[in-house]
């Protein structure tokens, strides 16, 4: 459930988000489908996604370039959701783009 | 709950793993310490943290430059806490240190 991610330099997108009441049904087949998409396009590297319930949700995805992070939130099928994302399912949201630098994972033990 | 952050470029650290069985309340008391004490160090801009029943959480921080990263990295309390997270407390995780370049919110409604 961890992305495995090549040496960096790579890009990161940061979506953290405060879900509305309600089409929690809708919205999870959404987010599933989201998730899949995102896994087919160009440069994806891997997405890694976390929600306390009744909190914050965090959903991390991984890039091999800038442009492919552009190219996924130019997505047709991607800006669909993102409007019904503002429209119906969030009360808050940020996205933030990032380049990594640096990257630590657990030592095996 | 959403991090009000400055315009980029800031620096962000994304802290994504699996808790190992047991220690609940020993753990949830250092992380609740954990996002005290790194919202003392200098240069941090804010934290935001979800974990999914069961499954995977993820923890972001952002800091105003890479020396607030690798400062707060190496704070002796903090360290304690990184060997505790090894040894007992993780049975995975990974630590993305990259650098924002661009940031949007959702837009007022």
């Amino acid at each position: 459930m961890i992305a495995s991610t090549p040496e960096p330099p790579y890009w990161v997108v940061v979506f953290t988000s405060q879900r509305a009441d309600g089409g929690d049904a809708e919205y999870a087949d959404t987010a599933a489908r989201m998730e899949e998409l995102a896994a087919e396009q160009p440069g994806f590297l891997g997405i890694e996604s976390a929600r306390s319930p009744g909190g914050l949700g965090i959903t991390v995805s991984y890039w091999d370039s800038r442009e492919a992070v552009e190219a996924w939130r130019a997505n047709a099928e991607h800006l669909v959701a993102q409007r019904r994302g503002r429209d119906e399912w969030y009360v808050d949201y940020a996205v933030r783009v990032g380049r990594v630098e640096r990257e630590r994972r657990m030592p095996r033990q």
